[in-house]
């Protein structure tokens, strides 16, 4: 029996019509097999975090303006080497077989027709870095590490990533060990298929393990010096990923972190977290433009691209509508999210009255509690 | 095929019993034929702007007066050169059509029959000057324009707007092209008329088009000569409608504005904005007298009048509910709408123990929040 | 056909238990025709206010004290030459013949067998003086008064009152006219039965007549002068009710009140004011003890009394959940209401370490919104 | 007719999957016949309260901390004599039976098999101390004495309990009376079996005796001198159960407390009294570490004893999950309970950076309301 036999991943490729993005994952909820679709769009706990992502952009507003004299507002942005036509990217996932039976190469070729912005690339993917590269195409990547106990299989990892081509590294540090996923817990999830880049070191392939006994075997202790021994040793930046305080903010600066990756995993990890886009102009303030900062953890408009813009984020990372898009339409899904993004971040440019990227970092909000 | 065949706009003409707004709008949408009903009455996005709107007057309590020698309030007021009989005036809405068979000439009707306040006409209505003039009686107008790419035409409306005796402008600002309307995406919605004061720049008459449409065939980028521009060759006073901060206040009368028009379009621009009641009072700090305010966008009830009129509006625009009562009964619905809004205001001025609405706009509000 | 027979209100007489005021009124819906129910249970515009009256009281929390020596708490208190033996007494309300066929002689009669307590008698009684006496049976009493717009008819009322044995006046001072009681319009409600009380100066006996009509014929123009000439014709304490402001506050004991009634006439008369309790505070603090504080408007349970008299009221009045216990078992009813807050009242007390009335007015009081 | 055939208390021994404590409770609900259910899950008045204690843990949020060096973070911690394994005992809990057949003797086992925690002994347990002694196995134990009016009676269970090993008395003195418990009411509860250790003192042996009536004949003027008089007696350590201000923990500390027990009952006694929660950083502030916390009321995760810990507490008492626990499992389903809340802890802990309980203490919470 095949992976795709026991677990039906929708197959259909065709380009969709994004409303919005709520309405996709209820759409994704009925083609996705139940146990895929509650670990994709699951939080831990009693998922207060992860609704909190969603409520916490109520907490500023945006402010219409009026003889602004903008048209046709440019969304190009750059981060490194990398010239953008969105500030978005495509935030690092497991295993998106899950959603497509195409997996990671699906979502790659997604974005590399759309263009413009960067794929990262999760070491909990289901394919191989030579199946990705087919669907990316020559387009940008970035690895996101999930760290070995053993230093030599990392710098393997860290060999093979490089080799096909990543220009940044993740290092995701607010996963030492898996969070409370209660609906998995609930359904006994096990990934149905194997996670090529990290089989290495695990016990088995990662087919049929539980998330649990995953992040069980990867390195659960994750410090200072592992940022210092990636940076060095693959001689790219590093991005500490999962950062919710100042203090971490300014200690992964100083420890040689190329960037700030501003995250509470979706509100998968730590329940009880605030919401990320609540933390994220302190961070903002406390990194004080010494490096880039990445912003992800409930996106799902246009708005809030603008919002994590306004209040410091360099570059917004897209992680679950993407994963909907794929579900229901493969790459070409992907496509189509990727531009209701951008025409919806265009629409609330044009109506905030912001031409540039830059505007829009300059807007003020409007504070929604006071 | 006529328009009424394909689109069947109520055509009563009726008196109707106005417990409440709420209730009528439950009751239009009954009457109107769906596409027109979420037209009218939706917003964009998640209609979270849509629902603060309403949530916000709730920011503010209006304090119960006593002892306070009050006893038929008089509601009367001016604005220019006109002697008002209420502080509330008609909106401008385009399509009145699509509530009533009669469209803007039923609403006109209405306005006139009840006597002492301003028809505001839209560029985008349904109706020629002519129709409306039937209706109107007399009454005076004020023109909103949404302006041409061509600056020839823009001429051209507004010759039109002044031999039809408009005594003021309104610039739309803040619909320099259309909200992200998820109502009408989903229905697919299509003006089923012709749009006569525009049609000359449209591509087609504006039937069967999306809003979406017209709103890319006008005129995107709106600055601040365009106040000057209109100001100058009508010599009529110009109002900036959308205005939604102390910033674009300060810059539209500095552009030669002669009335600041706060209003988030009734929640149907950009979503995630604040409610329109919510920054009225920094606008009007801002103002500071120097031009009358109209405010619009989320008012229902003779308490939300009492709370803007204290909080620095001078007259109030009444927008849906005015649409209601035309879709309910016609010209009549219309008076009826408006009846209520001055019995409702009448008694709300009892209760808070003011005799005048210069008495009003010096009433003590509760905040709410603190 | 008499009234008994187009208004069936209920008739039985018997003790009932009480679990909560809430489920009181669940039952009383049950059994008071929906019209009177209504009448009662609601009030005005939106409800907002009704339901405010309710949320304010969770604005400030109880503290639990320990150690604090209490035992068999003593709930007695004075006001002016009463002693009563609980901190609350009976609010005016109109026609109690809606809950119960006894009417306000049924209510006296619970008040008086509860014995230390005052009844309030409404100017708007379905019964006259003689039948509420046979009630009261000797029990102190206060008058409420709607005036006349003719001053004689005032002092005849005043004469009667006094000559019933009134011990102080009540003057409602924030109903010059009828609050928007939309379920009464929905309801096209009439009072069932005449008011003997004042049909003196209505046009008709108030029997099938609406509220509306009736405080339309009541004198709308309530000013300082009143208060003073109610003090002087009667030679009694007079209250002004329904204040809710600091200002009125002062307003009223500087033109002669001897005692200030905060109400908001439990959410009927103007929608969007703040919750009464929550004007309680800044009112006592103005009014520093010149003259008693009387609060009603949503008071439902031995909490509610606390937070009261720790917020700085003297005396509770206790409205609906009066009648809903008259509608439920008449005399019996109304007295096994009382027992329930006498009880409820104790219980609190003794957990907040409070032995004493004058303890309760000096207790802590916790900020529940901070 | 014994105990067991008129009350069915669930029987079954085994051990659980805790996916949530809230499943438990639901889960529970369906095994626990609904008088002895709604007694156990309930609160008072409203169960505002009740509620309140779930809502505050919002008011604060938990930082994700990365790049923090922890791995298998420590949850060992001491109070008094005793090292403890985890930093949360067993809450005193009158009638266990009505959980289990096995009653506190079943609960005690599941304590003693976890080990390295603390069981309380409440006065008013339904099992005799030798039958507790047979599950605890040597377990060390605190005693919670509710008092007679009789100081004789008094010493004889302090006696009792000394003799059986206690190494602290709890003094509740929150409860000199029944909360106002409206499920009880409605159900017209009264305990299926006996009470021993108090039953010297009461009339009856508390067998068919509602709540109410028992603490009735309990002693309701709990005064400085009583925590004097049993430290004094005893020669143990003497906490102060149920303080909620600052007020009382320094009169308490004053009067000769060994330890300050936070707790509001779990919502049972005094309804619109603050979130237990709420109010520990202050009580935290003004004790300033001169005697040990104890926290209870409202427990249900990892991330609430995090929080606790995080606010002052030193010690968490659990409370209804152990209940819910036994109710599932008898003894292993206590065991199972105590397991899930050390590996979420561990899992909090871990992914907040923190090593040691003494980390936990000095983490920064997240302030959720601002």
């Amino acid at each position: 029996m095949t992976e795709q036999q026991t677990y039906n991943a929708p197959t259909i490729e065709q380009e969709i019509d994004v409303i919005s993005t709520y309405r996709l994952e209820e759409a994704a909820s009925k083609v996705i097999p139940k146990g895929g679709f509650d670990y994709i769009s699951g939080g831990s706990g009693k998922e207060f975090t992860l609704q909190r992502n969603d409520e916490a952009w109520l907490s500023k507003g945006i402010l219409p303006r009026v003889l602004a004299d903008v048209e046709n507002p440019d969304t190009s942005t750059k981060i490194f080497e990398h010239d953008l036509k969105v500030p978005f990217i495509m935030a690092p996932i497991a295993a998106h077989g899950l959603a497509h039976a195409t997996k990671e190469a699906g979502t790659a070729k997604g974005i590399s027709e759309f263009g413009g912005t960067i794929m990262s690339i999760s070491a909990y993917s289901g394919a191989t870095f030579e199946e990705i590269d087919a669907g990316l195409n020559g387009n940008p990547r970035w690895f996101q590490i999930y760290m070995s106990k053993d230093e030599e299989m990392n710098k393997n990892i860290l060999d093979e990533a490089k080799a096909d081509g990543a220009t940044a590294i993740i290092l995701t540090a607010d996963a030492t060990l898996s969070g409370n996923r209660e609906r998995d817990l609930e359904n006994k999830f096990v990934y149905p298929f194997g996670m090529p880049i990290v089989s290495r070191y695990l016990t088995g392939s990662g087919k049929n393990m539980s998330l649990n006994n995953i992040y069980a075997q990867s390195k659960q202790k994750i410090e200072p010096a592992d940022v210092k021994f990636i940076a060095e040793y693959s001689g790219l930046p590093v991005f500490v990923k999962g950062v919710q305080t100042p203090e971490d903010a300014v200690l992964a600066i100083g420890t040689g972190a190329a960037g700030i990756w501003v995250s509470n995993h979706g509100g998968r990890q730590l329940d009880n977290a605030p919401g990320s886009f609540e933390v994220l102009a302190e961070i903002s303030e406390a990194v004080a433009g010494r490096v880039p900062i990445v912003f992800d953890s409930g996106v799902r408009r246009g708005e809030h691209i603008f919002k994590a813009l306004a209040s410091g984020a360099d570059i917004i990372a897209l992680g679950r509508p993407v994963l909907f898009g794929l579900a229901l339409g493969g790459w070409k899904g992907v496509k189509s999210v990727l531009e209701y993004f951008e025409t919806d971040l265009k629409r609330v440019m044009q109506l905030a009255g912001t031409q540039t990227i830059e505007d829009v970092k300059h807007a003020r909000l409007f504070d929604m509690k006071k």
